[in-house]
């Protein structure tokens, strides 16, 4: 991320994105007196570019008649979006706005998890037979309902049982000799999807395969629809900002920050907040159990939240480096043995610099003799070795918890910052009392 | 994100997969000879599904010749991409295995910062002069080099100094009467990015206007090239990978995680980690200041990371939300009031409820009344008070914080959690004390 918006241009947009700027600060009855302020001509820009939770609201907003003018104006895929987070009440009012083939077509749809392959795609899309030749296919696709077609980019060849023989695109017909046959033109290996494949695992596979659509098929290979491209750059902010927002220690939010109301907001976040927080009555525990080590040398417990603290920020780096690899399907279950390896050596080394600073650390610092009583350096090799020995742990189970959960069927991302930091505040104490037990019985202790 | 890949089909490419799977465990050697070992069909396909760092390390293994064949299959925005992380002194020999246009084309690319709409534009866009008919554009296109177009999903239309007129889908053309004007069909309105506008305000750009590709011009309205929605999944990707190893707090990596070796991953770590780890001398010299009261009455020792990390877990809570929306374009640095109102409210009520957690806690906790001596409910005032106004501090500092880098010119993003949590660790020792001090002075103290 870096500093403001320079050199974005989008002449005569002007009261378009002035209204999209000031969107969020107004309330329905603005934002509809806004929404009739633009031009005619952009109205429909205007209203395909807002998300879907602001389309819903405009819409309440709008009388009868004008809803069903822009329920129709919605691709059968966002229509379906929409009424998915409609309230149950107002589903049926919403899909009786729509003509009868695109209301079939959300039904379709609406028998799809919103966040599968199923419940991305589009139903139309452009198909030809594999006998008609490139010409016949051109004439054809040219008569294809305009309106009916999300994108002319790559064409489906199906049979008459909608089995998808191939692909094709739009240029490879385009410059095809006209009269080579489509099955001769078309691609036979391709890449496509499961209408049950997860959108996250759509995303993978789209942006690896540098796609601009993927076609979706049921269990017997018949085509279902296609999921574009631009549906996708939607999936993956979302999905990002749900993984960012877990890490975090929120809830997902599922909705722009400006526009979550201060309950809502307040519900998103004390959940977890308290769960850490009853977890760390653990931590309190601990430090009660060794509360006459901390009477007979109170030094010790200067140096608490400066060890058990690297514990967790160790502990922070290696979950958030684990969860984003596994996002981005670059570690799998199966990979566990080697990301741990790798972070045995990883902690070891960090916990070695972080213990040799805290060594030299405790060592020049001016503390009193009183506190000390002359045993400056096994103080500060019990601060060392503890910061070892709690690196490497906060690295490892950082590491671990991600696959743990995903392993338990639970999302890796919820192996937040502040649940790693919580885990290893506690594990801290106690290694750091028993290090100090073992070093100094008889001396300090 | 969820379980594992089901219903992901790519009849054929098995052996291009397994070699995907297995490619990050494979040395140098074994990647050229599992590559030599594809089918001709598939090599191409694999190569391109490359990213550009396994590609340079690929080719590095791979004889000159067929380094030529391979560099030449490259479009140039990708050409461009994979000279600029090559070796400094080996740029020139990638550029001259260039045949000549592309090798201009490159340069000129390799002019624009690599995180930039220049840097990441095709120069290879299919382009039509207003006053021709569309059914001369359609030809002219026919005849306009195969392999130079990148899409011909929207066509530009261009005046002879090359000055960006209007924009024309295919499927307007190729739908509209044979007769009309290009200028006739042409939208004039229409979404353009300056070349060095960075890629993240790009992306943000084709989402919200859902388009398949955005034209790119330089500051006389002049023609550069296109930035197409496929460059713009990897992008989105990749920043929200960078995103979230800041959030974590580490450098952003780069590279996949099981790519990165054991030095570059300590590398990548050790500095947020030291730098966190000597702000946290601060907390410690907090301590040793509360030291004498500490001694008085031991009992408050036990609470601390309790306390502490209430904070800390607040903050993290609150940044990484504030982050995340300004990554995703909802706030702005002007919105940075709104912001700290709503984490104001947010943060007294979460503090509020963590507060009454701690003093119930507290209050019922088996504590030896030696400990206490009988003032149970002032030291669970002091944990509840201290807790109120800690939670509240970490949620308006972490909220905060952001909107401080953003202003000072750094990425938002480096206020990561572990950052966030060490802030407040500080803080949060003298929020308790001073409050302990306020409450307990006279009787524990």
């Amino acid at each position: 991320m870096t500093t403001p918006e320079p050199g974005l241009e989008s002449p005569g947009g002007l009261v378009g994105s002035e209204l999209r700027d000031a969107w969020p600060f107004l309330d329905l009855h603005e934002k509809v007196e806004g929404f009739r302020l633009l031009a005619p001509a952009e109205e429909e820009d205007f209203f395909l570019s807002l998300d879907v939770f602001a389309q819903v609201e405009l819409l309440a907003g709008l009388p009868p008649a004008e809803r069903q003018i822009w329920m129709r104006q919605l691709p059968p895929d966002d229509a379906a979006d929409l009424i998915q987070i409609c309230p149950e009440v107002q589903r049926s009012a919403y899909l009786s706005l729509l003509d009868e083939h695109a209301r079939k077509e959300v039904v379709a749809l609406l028998a799809y998890a919103e966040d599968a392959a199923g419940g991305l795609m589009s139903p139309r899309f452009a198909r030809v037979r594999p006998d008609m030749t490139a010409d016949e296919a051109i004439r054809y696709l040219r008569r294809q309902a305009r309106e009916r077609i999300e994108t002319i980019y790559y064409i489906y060849v199906l049979d008459s049982a909608q089995h998808l023989l191939g692909v094709v695109s739009f240029r490879e017909l385009f410059f095809a000799q006209p009269d080579l046959l489509v099955s001769e033109v078309m691609r036979s290996e391709f890449v496509k999807v499961r209408a049950d494949l997860d959108q996250e695992h759509v995303s993978q596979i789209i942006a690896e395969h540098d796609l601009a659509a993927v076609p979706v098929v049921d269990e017997q290979g018949r085509m279902q629809g296609i999921v574009t491209v631009d549906d996708i750059v939607d999936v993956v902010r979302e999905e990002a900002t749900e993984d960012i927002q877990k890490i975090g220690g929120t809830v997902a939010l599922d909705a722009p920050y400006l526009q979550v109301g201060l309950l809502s907001m307040v519900g998103k976040r004390l959940p977890w907040l308290s769960v850490l927080f009853v977890g760390q009555f653990l931590t309190t525990a601990a430090m009660g159990y060794f509360e006459g080590q901390m009477a007979r040398a109170l030094v010790l417990v200067v140096f608490i939240p400066l060890i058990i603290s690297s514990g967790g920020n160790s502990g922070a780096q290696a979950s958030t480096l684990v969860i984003r690899a596994m996002g981005m399907g670059e570690v799998r279950l199966r990979d566990w043995w080697q990301v741990l390896r790798r972070e045995l050596g990883v902690g070891l080394t960090l916990g070695g610099v972080l213990g040799a600073i805290g060594l030299v650390r405790v060592l020049l610092w001016p503390a009193s003799s009183v506190r000390t009583q002359h045993h400056e350096f096994l103080l500060a090799l019990t601060v060392a070795t503890s910061l070892v020995w709690i690196v490497l742990w906060g690295a490892v189970v950082g590491a671990m918890l991600p696959f743990l959960l995903r392993r338990l069927g639970f999302d890796p991302a919820s192996a937040s910052a502040p649940f790693v930091a919580t885990l290893s505040d506690v594990t801290g104490i106690v290694i750091y009392f028993s290090v100090a037990t073992a070093l100094l019985t008889g001396t300090l202790l």
